[in-house]
């Protein structure tokens, strides 16, 4: 089967890999139907040093199952099936919480010997823990949409969740990349009554205001939290979707006392300002990588009935050998998501 | 009348002062009954520069109202009142959400011209929105009680509140101190069913049994969070009572995945470790200063009907004269929290 691979930073190739078969007898087989390159695949794309075996790229597909393992339960082949961004068995205390992301079985796409979501083929562990059924037809239009289940709406949602969006919230969505856009989908399901999205890629930003944004600010550092402040007088909700300090800043700097910020992009530091000053103003930080698996099933209603529409993230599709090239788009910012078929 | 007053590090004198008086109509003039010193007070106790005014000291007191503004509703000279930590309105939009500690108007006790707590008559600014009455007798035994919602009691349940304390929950309380000690009986009302008291004093940790902990870990630091994962494999929530770095240290790697960390103790650093392994494990980080205010009419009937006993934490009575013993003896750690009478 053909494969996307990355060998080092800016070295994506498409190459021949063996065919996925079944290892153990929790795992499926999948052949992907969609894939799409993530905010964080650019993070080893501009960063990742040379390796001689390459890795496996990608971790959000949805496709057709073409073989189970003798204890999967629930799947059969030919079923249309989304894949959360990790892998997780659905039974251990964590997953019994919700909190699939730090499954004790679970694990990532493209490491120890699991093949990457940009691919034709994958096996997929825990299959019957790890996949949702999807009640749509292969051709269907809502693909994009059921794919962004995967990663970018079920995080945004999860930020929309930990910040406790409820009615009448102003919320800060700080980024305009695809999981902020879907932070504020969720932040507007939640209630949200204003939802300022700070941002200053256009394109980008109507189509937040079309998600929900009701404000957007372009303006960044102290300049872009009193732009906010001026708008709002504070924010009771921050989701900060980005991951970088200065991103966090603007988070902490537009949010009420006694508010909340959670964080959807990775932190691009180590350590953070979390003295006296934030103490005494009660905020909680709150947020961290989303258990996409636990709200496929919780969302999924809502993207069959066209109630939210996140696959509008997806700005243009490349076919699996132009991989490649998505990268490179993504990653000089002329296309927002990419959406590879295979 | 006659007041504490800390010049700088190690020097508190109770000395003659100006006999307050109502100032603004919104004032009240309460004479302390019974007042006492902070764990927070002793920061200045070790570190405060030389000043020539000296600082009224003491900000948890429980006193009769003598006199009142003209614009002071529901209180009258005679009423038995104690005072939470701060001032404030109880009316601004941050006191209407509960968290008065962050009242627009609001204030410290010993700055900005108003009286500390030690001493024999406090003003008391926004009076009617920061006091609140106290259905006993002026020598009913509960009086230590009482007081002890001005500050730690209150300070303790806003840690059991923020973490998101529920009944089953294994808690972990860091710090031995009095609040430490209160998070514990405020932890056990919420239902924690674990609670692991993480302190070394002999005398404080027993009294933290009494008080409901189930478990006490003197080792700190590594050997602490092995012990502590070692009895309960990790634990839902934390409310951490110190306020070092290694306090934070010790709750970060004693909870679990997707649990939550309530500080307490104002923090004694600026940065702390929020990079990725925190995010990845999407611990939340939440709590700060109490505010107390919001919670006195939650927690009386608790006090008054014996089922909370906060007092027990004063562990020995001063008159106002003796306060700088009362500091010197709180600082040596003879004494764990100190009563004034004036």
């Amino acid at each position: 089967m053909r494969a996307a691979v990355m060998y080092k930073a800016g070295d994506v190739r498409v190459e021949d890999r063996p065919d996925p078969t079944i290892v153990d007898s929790t795992d499926a087989v999948v052949r992907t139907l969609a894939a799409c390159v993530c905010g964080s695949d650019l993070w080893p794309y501009r960063s990742m040093p040379a390796t001689g075996a390459g890795r496996p790229m990608g971790h959000e597909f949805l496709g057709v199952v073409e073989e189970t393992g003798a204890d999967v339960a629930g799947l059969a082949p030919g079923d249309l099936v989304v894949a959360p961004f990790t892998y997780s068995d659905n039974t251990c205390d964590y997953c019994a919480e919700g909190l699939h992301i730090s499954c004790r079985n679970g694990g990532r796409y493209g490491f120890d010997g699991v093949d990457g979501g940009q691919g034709e083929v994958v096996r997929v562990p825990y299959a019957a823990g790890t996949l949702v059924k999807l009640p749509v037809a292969a051709d269907s239009a809502l693909l994009p949409s059921l794919l962004a289940l995967s990663d970018v709406m079920t995080t945004g949602h999860h930020g929309a969740v930990t910040a406790g969006v409820i009615r009448g919230d102003a919320v800060l969505v700080v980024g305009d990349g695809a999981v902020g856009l879907c932070a504020v989908i969720a932040a507007k399901r939640c209630g949200a009554e204003r939802i300022v999205l700070a941002g200053r890629h256009r394109a980008r930003t109507d189509l937040g205001r079309e998600f929900g944004a009701t404000d957007v600010v372009a303006e960044r550092g102290e300049e872009g939290v009193a732009r906010i402040r001026e708008l709002t007088g504070g924010v009771d909700k921050v989701i900060e979707a980005v991951g970088t300090r200065q991103a966090l800043d603007t988070a902490l700097g537009a949010v009420l006392d006694g508010g909340t910020i959670s964080r959807l992009g990775v932190p691009q530091y180590e350590q953070g300002p979390i003295g006296p000053a934030v103490f005494m103003r009660n905020v909680t930080l709150t947020g961290g990588a989303s258990p996409a698996r636990a709200y496929i099933e919780q969302l999924l209603p809502d993207v069959l009935d066209g109630t939210i529409v996140p696959g509008r993230v997806f700005d243009r599709a490349f076919s699996l050998d132009q991989t490649p090239d998505a990268y490179r788009a993504m990653a000089g910012r002329q296309v927002l998501k990419a959406l590879i078929r295979p």
